[in-house]
C-alpha cells in the first residue's frame, strides 16, 4: 500500500523471476548497444530521483547512456516503490513536475528505467548506487548518549552486493553514513564476499554524497548541483568521476574530489551540522530579542548585508525538521566514536541538535501566553505540518512536537496543510483540507510553515477566515508590521517568534 | 609616552586653555563659512580613524564639510593620542597608507582636524561622536558568571557631554555597548544634565555601530562599508542619517536604519557573536578531523562551494583575538540581564567564547606531542603575535595564551612578528625582529599567524631558516601538502591544526 492509497500485490518467487528475465534481457540489449547498466539500491526520497536522473542521461548524440534498474525489498513497507517506479511514477509526492515527466518518460518511452525486488539485479550492474536509508535510534532531547546506529540492515545490503556484483562494477555509496563507514564497514564486507567468490583484484568503491532537496527543484538538485566524491583508491575515484560527469552538469557545478571516502562522508555531516548549529544559535538570540523588545528579523537582515561572511545567518522560526539536519551530527559522532575509535565529543554540535529538537516548545509557550496561561479546552489550528515550505514532506516535522506540546497543555488541535494529504508518521492526526473549515471558530491560529498559500493571504482574506478575538502566533514571519497593524486594528491578537517589537509598549516608535 | 616611544608633555591648565582658544576660533571660522563642527570623544583604534574620515568629508564643490576636534583625556595613558593626532599622525600603527595620508592632510593642509584634552570642546560640536572604549572585566574561561561591565567611566563621559553639549547637537554613540545602553543609560543621563541646565526639547541621540577593520583597508572600512544606525526618535534618526550620508559612500553601501538604538546595539553584538560561534564550531570539528585522519581544510573548502548558505564556514586555526569577537557576546548577555532585566541566557554563544578562549591550548598540545610529551627546556619559536594577519594589532591575541601554555609546560619561548615591534599588553615578552635570528637553533617552530611574510616563504627558504630535526606546528594552514612533502623529505617534523591527514599512516593515498 503506497501513501497515496494505491495497493500493489507483492509478486511470488516465480512471477518475480519471470519479470526479472525480461529486465535482464533488456539490460543485455542495452549493453549490446554500448550502454551501461546501473542498479540503484533503495527507492526512497533519494533513490527514486537518482533513478530518473541516471535513466535520462544521454551521450553526445542524444543516445541513452544507462539502463537503470531500481531495486527495493519485496516487503509490505517497500514493494509499492518498485511497482510505482516501474509504472513510471516517482515514489515521492513532489511539486517538481520535471521529476514526474522524466520518470514517466524513462520508464514508458525510452524504456531505460525499470524496477524489481529481485536481487539478481545486482548481477547486471556496471555501476551499483547505494541509496538505502540509515536511521539513528535512541534519540532523546535530554540525553543523546543512548543514540545508536544499527548497521545490521545496511551491512546485509552490502553483503548482498558483494555476493552478486560483477567483478569490475563500481559500488558508489550515496547514503549519508556514519563517518568511516565506507572504509571500515563497506570495504571489508565487499572484500570478504568477493574473496569467497575467488575474485581477484581490488573492489571499486566510492562515496559520493547527494544534496537532494525536496521542492520544486528536486531533479535539478541532482543534475545541476555541486557533488563531492571520493574513491577508496585512484581507480575507484576515476570511475566515480567518469560516471558522475555523465549525470551532473559539471561545467556549471564542478565535482569536488575528496582525498578519501572518510573525508567525503565527513563533509556531508559537517555541512548539515553547520546549518543545524546556526539555526540553534539563531534560536537563543530569538529568545533574547523577544525579551528585550527587538524585531530579530530586522536585525538579522541588517547583518546579512555582509555578503560572504554573514549573509547565511538564520532567522527565527518554529524549528528544524527533515531527515538530515535532525540526525547527521549524530552520524558524525557515532562513526568517530564507534567506527574510528576517536575519543572526541562534538559538544556544541550535539547541544545544537537538542536545542533544535526542543525549539517548537517556544511556540507552544507563546500560544499558552496568548491563552492567558491556560490552554485546556482551547481549540487551536496549526497551519502547516510539512518540514519546509511548499512540499508534502513531513519527515521529522517540527509541527509534530508543537502539536504534542499544545495537546499536553490541554488544547484541542486542528491541522491544515495545503500540500500534505496523509501524514504517514502521524496517522493519529487528521488534516482538514479546507483552510476556512480549519480556521472557523477556533480560539487560536498558529502559522507554523511558510507555505506560499499562507504567505499570499492578504489581511482582508485573513480577516475573512479568522474571527476577531482569536489569537494568532506567527512562527514564520508571515505577518509583516503593516499586515500586523491591520489585523490588530480588526481585533486579532498577535504574537510571533522573533517579533520582540510587538511586545513593546512604545511600539508606535517602530517606523 | 606613545607606543612608538615618542613622549609628549601633558599641558597645564593655562597652556591647555590658550591652545583651546585657537581651536575654538578655528571652529567658529569654519562654522561661519557654513560648515559644521564635529567632536570625537575617544581617539583609539576607532576614534582616530573616524576623525580622519569625517575631517576629509567634502561637499558638492569639494569644500570641507566638517571641522573635527578629537578629544581624549589629559592622562599619561591617553594624552599622547591628542598630541599625535594634532600633529597629523594616526594613533594606530596601520598598514593603510591612506589613513596616514588623510590624517596628515586634514591636520596640516586643510586644517579641518585638530585635537585637545580640554572638555570645553564639547561646547562647540554640532555632532558629538562617542568612540570611547568599554571593557568587560572578570572574564575567565571556566566561569563567565563573574563578568561585569563597569559603566562608571562611560557614564561620566556621557555626563560631561550632557553638561556641555549645544542644545541641538546630535550625540551619536559608535562605541560597542551592552544592549540597552543608549536607551537606559545614555538617554536618562543626557536628559538629566540638560534639565539641570534648563534646556527644553528632546535630546538628539543615535547609535551607529562601526565596523572598523584594522588592516590595509582601515579607512575604507569606515567610508565604504555598511552602516546600521538608529535614533531614539524620528528627529534623531533623521539627523544621524543626514550626517552619515556625508561620510559614507551610501550609494555603494546603503545605510540600514534600525527601529531603535537597542536594535542597532544588538545587531553589532549578534554579528560578532555569530562569527565567534562559527569559529568555535569549526574548532570542535578540527579536533574530530585530526583524530580520524581527515584534512579539514579540504572538507571545508568542498562545502564552501555552496554560496550564500555555506561559504562563510570557518577554517581550523590557532584561536580568536581582537577587541570585538572576544567580548561582544558578553555585552549582549550583560545588557540584557542588567540593563533590560531579561531572564535569558545565551548558553551556546557564551560557551563558544569559552571554547575560543581555550583554543590555543590545542596548539600547545600539538607542540607537546611533537616534543615527545615533554616541553621542559625545549626552545620554541612562535611566529606571529598579532591577532590577525598583516597588522600590528595585538589586542587579545591568541598567541598570548599559546605562549603562556608553552611556558607552563616548561618550554623556553622566542617570539617573532614582522609587524609588531612592541607588545604593549605583554611587556614581559621580547620580540626578535629578525626571522633567521628567531629560528636559528630552536627545537620547534609554531606558525601562529598567517602573515604574508610567512605565507610567501618557499620550502627552500624555510629549510635555510630551520634546522633538520626541528618540529613545526602549522596552526594556520601555511604549509600545503606539496610544501609539507618537501619539508618532510628534508628532515623537518610536521604537524598542523586541522591537518588530520598528516597523521594517517596511509598518507600516500592523499592525492
Amino acid at each position: 500500500m503506497a501513501p497515496d492509497g494505491t495497493s500493489y500485490a507483492i509478486p511470488g518467487e516465480v512471477e518475480s523471476r519471470s519479470e526479472f528475465e525480461a529486465i535482464a534481457a533488456a539490460a543485455e540489449a542495452h549493453r549490446a548497444r554500448g550502454g551501461q547498466v546501473v542498479v540503484v539500491q533503495g527507492l526512497g526520497f533519494v533513490g527514486s530521483a537518482v533513478c530518473a536522473a541516471v535513466a535520462s542521461a544521454t551521450g553526445e548524440h542524444g543516445e541513452p547512456l544507462y539502463f537503470v534498474i531500481g531495486v527495493d525489498l519485496p516487503t509490505v513497507g517497500a514493494y509499492w516503490k518498485v511497482a510505482k517506479l516501474r509504472a513510471g511514477e516517482p515514489t515521492v509526492i513532489s511539486p517538481d513536475d520535471e521529476l514526474a515527466t522524466v520518470t514517466r518518460d524513462a520508464a514508458c518511452r525510452t524504456r531505460t528505467l525499470t524496477a524489481t525486488s529481485c536481487e539478481d539485479a545486482y548481477d547486471l550492474g556496471d555501476v551499483i548506487l547505494v541509496d538505502i536509508h540509515l536511521d539513528v535510534t535512541g534519540i532523546s532531547d535530554a540525553d543523546l548518549s543512548a543514540m545508536w546506529v544499527d548497521l545490521t540492515g545496511f551491512e546485509a545490503a552490502m553483503r548482498t552486493i558483494g555476493r552478486r556484483m560483477r567483478p569490475d562494477a563500481l559500488v558508489m555509496v550515496e547514503t549519508t553514513v556514519p563517518v568511516g563507514t565506507c572504509e571500515t564497514v563497506v570495504l571489508p564486507i565487499l572484500r570478504e564476499e568477493r574473496a569467497r567468490r575467488g575474485l581477484d583484484g581490488d573492489v571499486l568503491l566510492a562515496h559520493a554524497y547527494e544534496r537532494v532537496m525536496p521542492g520544486p527543484n528536486y531533479l535539478k538538485s541532482i543534475r545541476a548541483y555541486w557533488r563531492t566524491f571520493a574513491g577508496v583508491d585512484a581507480a575507484s575515484a576515476a570511475r566515480a568521476k567518469e560516471f558522475l560527469s555523465t549525470i551532473i552538469k559539471t561545467e556549471q557545478t564542478p565535482l569536488w574530489q575528496a582525498a578519501q571516502p572518510t573525508s567525503s562522508e565527513l563533509a556531508k555531516l559537517l555541512e548539515n551540522s553547520y546549518r543545524a548549529t546556526t539555526i540553534a544559535f539563531a534560536h537563543e538570540w530569538t529568545l533574547l530579542a523577544e525579551k528585550i523588545g527587538v524585531n530579530l528579523f530586522d536585525v538579522v537582515d541588517s547583518i546579512r548585508v555582509r555578503k560572504g561572511t554573514h549573509d547565511n545567518m538564520r532567522y527565527p522560526g518554529l524549528g528544524v525538521g527533515g531527515y538530515c539536519l535532525t540526525k547527521d551530527s549524530l552520524l558524525a559522532q557515532w562513526g568517530a566514536s564507534h567506527l574510528l575509535g576517536a575519543d572526541t565529543q562534538l559538544v556544541m554540535t550535539l547541544n545544537a541538535l537538542q536545542v533544535n529538537a526542543a525549539m517548537p516548545d517556544h511556540t507552544t509557550e507563546l500560544a499558552l501566553e496568548m491563552a492567558g496561561g491556560d490552554l485546556s479546552g482551547v481549540l487551536v489550528a496549526v497551519c502547516g505540518v510539512s518540514y519546509i515550505a511548499d512540499v508534502a514532506d513531513t519527515r521529522s516535522s517540527p509541527s509534530a512536537r508543537l502539536i504534542d506540546g499544545l495537546r499536553a497543555q490541554g488544547a484541542d488541535v486542528l491541522i491544515h496543510d495545503p500540500w500534505v494529504r496523509e501524514w504517514t508518521e502521524r496517522p493519529d492526526l487528521n488534516i482538514v483540507s479546507d483552510l476556512s473549515d480549519a480556521l472557523r471558530d477556533v480560539d487560536g491560529v498558529i502559522l507554523a510553515v511558510p507555505h506560499s498559500d499562507y504567505v499570499g493571504l492578504t489581511p482582508r482574506q485573513l480577516l475573512q477566515l479568522i474571527e476577531p478575538g482569536t489569537f494568532v502566533v506567527d512562527a514564520q514571519n508571515l505577518v509583516d508590521d503593516e499586515k500586523a497593524a491591520q489585523l490588530h486594528a480588526a481585533g486579532l491578537r498577535l504574537t510571533g517568534v522573533g517579533k520582540g517589537h510587538w511586545r513593546r509598549r512604545d511600539y508606535q516608535h517602530v517606523p
